[in-house]
């Protein structure tokens, strides 16, 4: 099949490359044109816009950095709506508020084309080994036609409705998972530390016995190991995700404590000089709270 | 070796079974007899009263309901305390406050005797498999007299270091992180739910990607069944341990505000008039919010 | 001096009326004509449009409802930046968001016009007595001639600093503390009414000794008496200016936990189907979770 | 009447001072009997023991420290309760627990004396002044017999109802509602200071507008002053009370959010060293958050 991808950023880039491994062809577009090279090499053809590439196929993946570069790559000048053909779907796989999944829903149907959330959980290694997880949501007749090519990026697929808007949520609601499950593990490391137990002790207890899962392993060691200055992910952007959750829980009149309580420990940390670093960097909150310097 | 065993609740037997099966004699008693029928019949020795058993072995283990029913049988009339031999050790596995575990360390010392945390992870089921997580502390003399005893029952013993309540802190934590984990979900259930998403779903994404531990598993499965009537542990327990957890919190001077939110949604659940049922109907507290029946 | 008023709603109009009985020739213009009425018949003008007034006076004052009607008649067409000219003032006295007065305060600076926030505390009554509170901010030299301005409708005038955010940002903050006051009270008449006790003697017990602010009065005597289908202001506009004060939190890196959670009680509010009823019913959903009813 | 007073500390004494001024006989006594001396000089009499001062009245009065020295003067050696004759009655003044005020209630009551809760609000100087506020409960004949005495420290008396632990509820209600008008202004305090505006001109601005309360205009100034050192009640007595409350909310199952948040406040100023300051320094936890030194 003939497809299009717009933006390849280091998860974008995998995503494609997978694409192309799996026998497509893949029209592709990239701000910076060198990061396509490679995938050149391989068979991509390159197009100058997101509306040229989007002028060729009749599936399109974005995979953007946020909010306002997806509005820009869909609805701005040379943008994605402007290329797609009616009847035409556009599967974008970037982390988006609510609100912005709304406009491009609600854009895509104005000129008659199919928006598709397909967000995805995992890091760019486990993209080129075609092992993230996707989280989808749309229309049925188009989901039908992406569950092949959703297959040669992703180990699985997660379906959870009609409405793109609740794979967009789900993104956000796995996400929030991330970050309350650090401060959970922060209060637990601290109190113990507090009282003469090592952290380390805490961690090998609990991925040791019930609590293994990779969020509590991965996240776990970096934090008990204080490695905050090689992140994964900043403060700025666990903020940014959080108070998308946040939105979402007023759009959908759903309090939610345990999130708003990770807001406050991420503004924290920003005051606290720690904006750049790694949000497990949350965990100095806690323990600067409970005395432990 | 011979030692002994107080307490023949579901768990305390099971404990206790697998003593005599790892070769050892052991004296046991309960409150009500007929519990240690089948133990005698596997070689067990009666003893009338916890003091009784105290005074035939160096070790004796006990596994209470809480700190009133400990406090009693170790240092009440006839308690474990009034016969155990100085340099001998009283192995407690029950979940206590810090302040009951202070007194147990504090009134053995006062006898020459040792108190050792050897709290326990897992249910009857795994205790009478031998797969129970201990999470031991003390003095490592006392400690290494322990291991091969502790190997009995557990799978694997976590080792929290010299003080005593080190152990009963970090268990302590594990049934936090329970609780908290609940809530967490409960967020994302229900506003996914509130968007109209079948929960089904969400805990298929959790624990098919990365959100996979036991505790995501067992709790989350009972959640979105909104299995509350056949209660594991009911609201009652958990409140009372998150109310140990947040007194700890408390002593060391650890704020633990994931804590408090939890023991809220405890207390609506009681006012709301669950108190008897599994405490993961604390998911009703944050679909009641969110306007969801 | 001949001034101008954008927005004749109850609290634009009084204050209009103000500055005409304070010998002041004031050129008005409103959306709905008819409101203009007893003004120009007490000597006010009407001018078409914002950028008509703003034309023929060099203060211009304006009330809005909110962030995007300001923005509209500020700087949509024929608006009052377009119609300013270079040194001439724009004080607006609406309730905004930090964001809507940076663009206010870089929009007019931009032309080389001024912003003075002049926010003001005080229903329409008290404006029509002349009895506001007025929270000023800007240029001291701005500042300077509109203070016998602001003493026709403000009974005191509490200047903030020369960045007219600051004042923005005081009102927003004022706000905060009657939600955050209502919920205080909240859980104290709550928790006694669980006890047993009248909520109205734990009224008459607080505004009879220390807690006998306006705050208190107004607020805690609607809620006692369950008054909250002919609201002051209903639960969304309370949502709306809370938000507005935690984004403010998030800009300056400031961690509110009171105001999130005042959030989480009208978003509650809002699911239990009381949007529309006055913000005090907050109260509703402290109850609830008390198993009150 | 003749009356008994136990426990002369400041309040205690200015209190029996003023039922001495009264006209009434008193009979006191003191652990430190130096602390009565002024007070037999205006004509009190003396008594060696808790139990000696109740043998001889039918009503004595308590104000003591706490839940412990309480417990100690009425049910210890020499105690109240040991000495005071059937139907005579126990007006106690201590700020208590729940749990504490149901002993005395259920103690008093095996015995047939009447145990009246009669906690009061205000200072020193208003007790010699005769100017507190008086909150009572209890039964009604025994209240009635109160009324004159209450009239000789008190401005004004609020009863509650029948039940003694109603005015004990209503005073850490009261007290409650202190500390989180504390952390109220703290946030507002904060957010202003970090957007570049002197906390002392919100201070005016609240005090000279809505927020001018007692509560507001004494807690308030000193916040802004920064008045930690000469403290009125160190953050460890406001830690007590708070904790007082939620557990009172455990007992009547009503979650108090806002409480939780301070009790961490008082933890977290705890664990910065600052335990034995004025639970004004709340502040300084608001601030460092915030990133304000």
């Amino acid at each position: 099949m003939k497809v299009g991808f717009v933006g390849l950023g280091s998860m974008g880039h995998a995503m494609a490359g997978r694409l192309l491994k799996g026998g497509h062809e893949v029209v592709v577009t990239n701000r910076t044109r060198a990061k396509a090279d490679d995938l050149l090499a391989q068979g991509a053809v390159f197009a100058e816009t997101p509306a040229e590439v989007a002028r060729q196929v009749e599936i399109v993946f974005s995979m953007l950095f946020d909010d306002a570069s997806t509005e820009e790559v869909v609805f701005g000048e040379h943008g994605i709506a402007s290329g797609l053909a009616p009847g035409a779907i556009h599967a974008c796989s970037s982390t988006l508020s609510l609100a912005q999944a709304r406009r491009l829903k609600d854009g895509h149907a104005e000129r008659g084309q199919v928006y598709v959330s397909a967000a995805v959980l995992g890091r760019p290694p486990a993209a080129q080994a075609g092992e993230l997880f996707v989280i989808a949501a749309g229309q049925e007749d188009a989901l039908s036609r992406l569950r092949p090519l959703f297959g040669c990026f992703g180990q699985r697929v997660f379906e959870m409705g009609q409405d793109p808007l609740q794979a967009n949520l789900a993104k956000l609601s796995l996400n929030f998972m991330i970050f309350s499950t650090i401060e959970q593990m922060a209060e637990v490391f601290a109190i113990n530390e507090k009282a003469g137990t090592d952290p380390h002790r805490i961690f090998d207890l609990m991925t040791g016995s019930f609590y293994n899962a990779p969020v509590h392993r991965n996240y776990g060691k970096l934090m008990v190991d204080h490695e905050y200055d090689n992140p994964g992910a900043p403060v700025t952007l666990g903020l940014k995700d959080v108070e998308m959750f946040l939105k979402a829980g007023g759009e959908q009149g759903v309090p939610l404590p345990y999130a708003s309580i990770v807001r406050d420990r991420f503004l924290g940390a920003i005051s606290a000089g720690d904006a750049d670093r790694d949000f497990v960097v949350l965990l100095e909150r806690v323990r600067q709270d409970g005395g432990l310097k």
